[in-house]
C-alpha cells in the first residue's frame, strides 16, 4: 500500500517509556501552519482526560499539533488526569513554539493508572528530532495497541484544477484488549476548509464508517478522531461540487481505515458485511443489522464457517423492529438461504460454506417490507478473541 | 435436591427419534383436572410454530395437557410448520380423550428443518403408559437439548392453613447450540387460581428471573414459560395474603430455575450477578446493569478472573443512562475497586482476585444518584462457548 504524506504536515514515533515492553508509544502530528479542524469523539459517558480536554479545543478550530501516547489510557484518573492531559499538551505547545489551546491530545492504554506525564515531556525533544515528512508511519506504529500492524490510508483527489491529499491514520484492534482500549483516527488533508464545513463532513464520513462497524459492540472511553484541514494544495471547499469531491474521498478512506480495524480486531479471520435491504426505514435496517452484526451467537457461526442462517434470523427477529418472518430472505454471498421465511433446503448449505470459508463476504437479509436500507461490518468471534480478552492485564 | 411431584399432575418422558442420538425427547405433562393456564412467551418477532399456537390457546384459560419435543424447533417452517404443531396437539388430545383447544405445544431443536409429527405420533402411546406422578424428571431430560443437566426445582408453601407445592422444570443451555436453541419452562402448581390472576403473578415473576438472566443475549424464536394450577390442594389465591404467599413462592422457584439455567449454560464456568443501585430509576439501574452483563469484554474478563473494572466502568457509560463519572463506586465481591469514579489502587486486586476464582460472586456499582436498583445475572465467556457455537450443527 502506497502512502502519500499529506503536503505541510510532518509526523514522528518515538519510545517515552510507557509501554512495559519498551516500543514505540509517543506520536506527533505537526502542521506548518495553522489547520482547520473537526473531531468526532467517544459517546460513551465515562470520558477520558483527553477526551474531555479535545473537546473544549476543538470548536475553537485551529490545530497545530496533535500529540498521541498509548500504554495509558488516562482515564479514571480524576482531577490529576485532567492536569495531566494539560501537561502533555502545554509540553508540545512549548516545545513548539506555538499556542496552547492549539494543540490536541488523545491517549489509549490501561485504564485507571496515572499517566507518566514526565515520561512524555523528556520524549519530546527527541521526538521533534524524529519530525518529518514521511514520519506518518512511525507515529501509527507508536499509537499501536493490541494492533497487529499499522495503519495508514492515503489518497489524492482533484478539485477545482488542484490536486489533493487525504492521509488517514487508525489504531483500533477490535476495541479492547485488558483495559488497552479505543480506536484513535487522525486524518491529515492540504484542502482548505472553514472548521465548520470541515465539521459536518466529518460527522457524515464517521457515521458511514466507524458507526458501521462492530468487533465485540464495547465502546471505548478514548474514542477520537480528528480531521485536520491546512489549505497548503490551494483546493478550497468553497462551492457543493468540492465539497462533493471531498466527501467522496473522505468516505473512502474512512471507511477503509474502519473496515481495516475489522479486519486487524483480535482474534479477527473474517470481515463480514451485514447488509439489510427491504426495510421500512433505513435506521430500522441499521438496528436490524447491527443486532445481527453483534450477536455472539452469529459471530461464533462465522467463527465455524457454519452457514447457520437461524441464528442470523433470530437475532434479526429480536431487533425491536416490525418485521414480517414470512416475507425474509437471507443470503450468504449468492447463495439463498432463506425464501420467503422458510430455508432453502440442504442444496445450498455447501456454496454457503464456500462462501464461509473465505476472508470477506457479504451476508445480506431482504425484509421485502420499504426502501430501508444498511450495512455493517463484523468479524467472527473466535477462541483467540477469548484468549486475548482473558489474559490478564499486561 | 429433593423433587416434591407436584398432586394431580403426572409427567412422562421417551425417545420417540427426532434426536439423531437416539436420546429421549418427548416429554408430555398431564393435569387429572382441567388447570388454569397462564403463558409467558418470546418477544422475538420470528415466533416458532408452537408459540404461535400456544398464544392462540392461552387466553382460553384451561388446559389439560402438554406435549414438548426437543431435537426439532419447528421454526422457520412455514404453514406445514403450523399444521404440524397443530397436528402434534391433536394427537397428544386423542389419546387422552381431552379437548384439543386445552392441549398445548412446545419444541426446541435445530430450527428450519421440518418436524418429523409421524414420529412424535408413533411414540405417544408409548409415551402415555409412562405417564407417572414422579415422572417429572423423566419429562425434564426429555426436554434437554445441549443442557448438562435436567433442572426441576420444587418447593411447598402455605395458604391458608392448606399446603400448596409448585414444582417447575426449564431447559435452555445459555441459550442456543448451532439451531438448539430455547429456554422452555413448565410450572406445575396445585393452588386455585383465576387465569387472569395466574397471569399477573406469572409475568411478575418473569419480570424477576427470566427476564433477568442473559448468557450471549440471544433470545431464542422458541422460549415459553407455563405455568398450570389444578385447585387441587384446596388453597386459593382468593385474597391478597394468599396471592402474596403465592407470588413469593412462584418467584423463589423461578429465580431458582433462572439462576440454574445461566450456571448450566454453554461454557458457563461462573454464575455472577450484576447489581447496580443509586440510579435515578430501577428501568435506568437494570438498563445498565443489563449492558454490563451483556459485554462481551467484561464477560472474558470474568472467564479470565481478571478484576477488570476499567471494562465495567466503560459498558456502564454506553449504556445510554445518565451517569456521572466522578460518584461511581464499583465492587467485586466486598472489595471496592473503585471509589468516586477512580480506581483504588493495587492493594484491593488481591482480594478481587480471590473473589472472581469462585463460582459465584456479585459485581455491584453504586452510581450515588438516586433511588434506582436492579440485579442482572450472567456467566463468564469463555473457550468452550466459543467451541460449543463454532460447531457445526450436530
Amino acid at each position: 500500500m502506497k502512502i502519500i504524506p499529506c503536503p505541510g504536515f510532518k509526523a514522528a514515533g518515538a519510545a517515552a517509556g510507557i509501554k512495559k515492553n519498551g516500543r514505540s508509544d509517543l506520536g506527533l502530528i505537526v502542521s506548518d501552519v495553522p489547520a482547520s479542524v473537526a473531531g468526532v469523539f467517544t459517546r460513551n459517558q465515562i470520558q477520558a482526560a483527553p477526551v474531555r480536554l479535545d473537546r473544549e479545543r476543538v470548536p475553537g478550530g485551529i490545530c497545530r499539533a496533535v500529540l498521541v501516547n498509548s500504554g495509558n489510557a488516562n482515564c479514571c484518573t480524576g482531577a490529576e488526569g485532567y492536569r495531566n492531559a494539560v501537561r502533555m499538551g502545554r509540553a508540545a505547545a512549548c516545545a513548539l513554539n506555538v499556542p496552547e489551546a492549539q494543540v490536541l491530545v488523545a491517549s489509549t492504554g490501561v485504564i485507571g493508572e496515572p499517566l507518566p506525564v514526565e515520561r512524555i515531556e523528556s520524549a519530546l525533544p527527541g521526538l521533534l528530532r524524529g519530525l518529518k515528512a514521511e514520519g506518518v508511519m512511525d507515529f501509527a506504529e507508536a499509537i499501536m495497541t493490541t494492533d497487529r500492524v499499522p495503519k495508514v490510508v492515503s489518497r489524492q483527489g482533484r478539485m477545482g484544477g488542484r490536486t489533493f491529499t487525504l492521509t488517514g491514520v487508525v489504531k483500533g484492534a477490535g476495541m479492547i484488549r485488558p483495559d488497552v482500549a479505543t480506536m484513535l483516527c487522525f486524518l491529515m488533508t492540504d484542502i482548505a476548509a472553514a472548521p465548520a464545513d470541515l465539521r459536518g463532513m466529518l460527522v457524515a464520513a464517521a457515521d458511514r464508517s466507524f458507526n458501521r462497524i462492530t468487533v465485540d459492540g464495547d465502546t471505548s472511553t478514548n474514542d477520537t478522531i480528528l480531521l485536520l484541514a491546512n489549505g497548503l494544495s490551494g483546493a478550497a471547499v468553497d462551492s457543493d461540487d468540492a465539497r462533493a469531491a471531498f466527501q467522496a474521498l473522505l468516505d473512502e478512506v474512512m471507511l477503509a481505515l474502519a473496515k481495516w480495524v475489522v479486519k486487524d480486531a483480535e482474534g479477527s479471520n473474517k470481515l463480514v458485511e451485514i447488509s439489510v435491504r427491504g426495510a421500512l426505514s433505513d435506521p430500522e435496517a441499521l438496528r436490524i443489522a447491527d443486532t445481527i452484526a453483534h450477536s455472539p451467537l452469529v459471530k461464533t457461526a462465522l467463527f465455524g464457517e457454519d452457514a447457520n442462517w437461524g441464528r442470523i434470523l433470530a437475532a434479526a427477529g429480536r431487533a425491536g423492529v416490525p418485521l414480517n418472518p414470512d416475507t425474509v430472505d437471507v443470503f450468504i454471498g449468492a447463495a439463498q438461504m432463506v425464501s420467503r421465511g422458510m430455508g432453502c433446503g440442504k442444496a445450498v448449505e455447501a456454496e454457503a460454506t464456500r462462501v464461509l470459508q473465505s476472508d470477506e463476504f457479504c451476508i445480506a437479509l431482504d425484509l421485502h417490507l420499504g426502501p430501508g436500507r444498511a450495512s455493517v461490518f463484523t468479524c467472527d468471534f473466535s477462541i483467540d478473541y477469548v484468549k486475548i480478552n482473558a489474559d490478564y492485564r499486561s
